[in-house]
């Protein structure tokens, strides 16, 4: 069978700020600009999750996409409409700039994923901003 | 000269918590779901700015959009990456939905259309979500 | 209290075909084209919801977005993943043309929305090709 | 029958300049800014087209999309690929604005319109940046 | 000459049913949800075509992107407003899947690419759900 | 630490030709087709400029994109509201088709990049057609 790659697009919106509680307030407004304010920001975040593998002849499947979506539904119910700063267990000491929460969510996802396997993940922060990440 | 209208879409990133401060914990829960969700969360908005008038035969335009842009810009660098229930001086009392918001940016924008009148205002919290206004 | 516009975006996909038993085939085929094809064709329809009317002080909502998505989803659960011609009991006898299916799907949506009055609809049936109805 | 609209979206790409040739070269500059830059610049357009009338029951549409885009391409042919400034003989004297095009287009494609009346003309000069005229 | 790969995009719309003819009905609809409704659904599709190869020097072209989509024309000719289940030759027997579709695809259009190699393809079934894949 | 990509999408709009004086006029209109038109024809471009690298764990910024949109509008300036065929120092002697303006752009921004290593640019000539290159 040949090797394919499958992708669902998901979504969440979160507030977070940039910041790092080692350096000083002046040195994280200049590191940060308007991405430091201290009382917040947000983002609707898009994600796609990419899973590579060989479909199953009696299927068609590489991966029931409701399957991926149910299970990235686990992991994104922590971070959608929440604080990516204060209130998600798995960010704790994370600085939640875009190419730190497309690895940390690769960390939640790969585990998750029932068939085949987790080949890419890109992050949307905004429609002209983005990380993506392939695993280690 | 014919009537026209032009369009200049520009965009924020804002946090924001849907709560009536007048209404008990529940009560907020109960009417807003997620979108109580007490440590904020945020979007990308987008916000269309539709100018009504006729063009200027000298010019050929009916406003400068550049203008129109940096007319919303005035009033834009007060909410992006802000928080709109704590840091806008203009949305003090004003639960921070897409419908409020909307008509509260009108007040700011319209006196400050160069050429032309305010026509329409689309304010969009989400790609599948938004609210539109023309005026009282 | 001013009077705003909000809408929400759903999608649902159906196939159909463009078919008017009473002429020929020759006669379907000539008006038709390919959107005749015996064995159906399909879309990603969007469909996007407006309601009108004064937000409630109380709440900042015109109507609870989350309200009118489930209200359409007691509507869409009838298209989605269906054949528009075949298996929708409200659409018996309609040709199932983007004009004629907008017009169908206020019928059933209007009197669902549980706040203000629907405003507009506007049905894609690709980016490119959509249609727009705002009541009689 | 009811009254709805439908809308097809078409497209072309077109090198123009802004430039009052009654004006002088300075005035000109600080009006038009970089749209004034003397080797020219250029689009890429898409026009959505907006149809008004009752469907006809026989056949469910209120006009064939396909002759719309094919009345349109008569139109389009004139400007797709050519100089706005230059090459089309209906926007001789004409700058070639989005407002100023956005009128000239409806010139050209209201009386080729089928069936039911052009209602409405949207003009986008960049996905930020558009223009709509409803006739006069 | 450096390597450099270009797309082009097109699209069809056609009808389908997922449905594994080997396993009972019961097991069909558990496996496949609403995408097995018995009388098919469709979706509007996109496919982006991704040629690699070296510029000729003398056109600057790595191939004329007018002629992939003309070769694409003759591939899509056969799916385009058809039933992709029962109308198309090379996908009998094929549970027509994303994962499945993307690969027959390849196979039909990889030796009709007139200069440099077909790299990759990507089938969009919806905006949020595609399947990717770049051969053996 | 990870290797991650960070992407950052800008735009401009120019006005080229498609013609290699070295050939017929009958030749250049044989291979370009309306590409060749005399009077130019233009494009709104959209460029994602990929950085690949390892975060900095100081920041949780592989690079700013901030800094990587300045760098990129310093090669800008250069391209935009111009003539590719006219005005452009470094595409002096290029036939502008969309493959050479992607690797004359890497040698361009390649030696800015402030942090990591490009890695891959994608050039947009319209939504439907674009080039990438991932260096030699």
């Amino acid at each position: 069978m040949p090797t394919v790659r499958v992708t669902r697009r998901v979504h969440f919106n979160a507030a977070h700020r940039l910041h790092n509680p080692a350096l000083g307030d002046d040195e994280n407004r200049r590191i940060y600009g308007l991405c430091n304010s201290p009382n917040w920001h947000g983002h609707n975040y898009d994600l796609d999750i990419t899973v590579e593998g060989e479909p199953d002849p009696r299927t068609g499947y590489l991966v029931d996409l409701g399957e991926v979506r149910d299970a990235a539904g686990e992991v994104l119910k922590e971070v959608d409409h929440r604080n990516l700063n204060l209130d998600v267990p798995w960010l704790e000491g994370v600085i939640p700039s875009t190419e730190n929460l497309v690895v940390a969510l690769w960390r939640q996802l790969a585990p998750r994923i029932p068939r085949g396997r987790l080949a890419r993940l890109v992050l949307y922060e905004t429609p002209r901003n983005w990380a993506e990440y392939e695993g280690d």
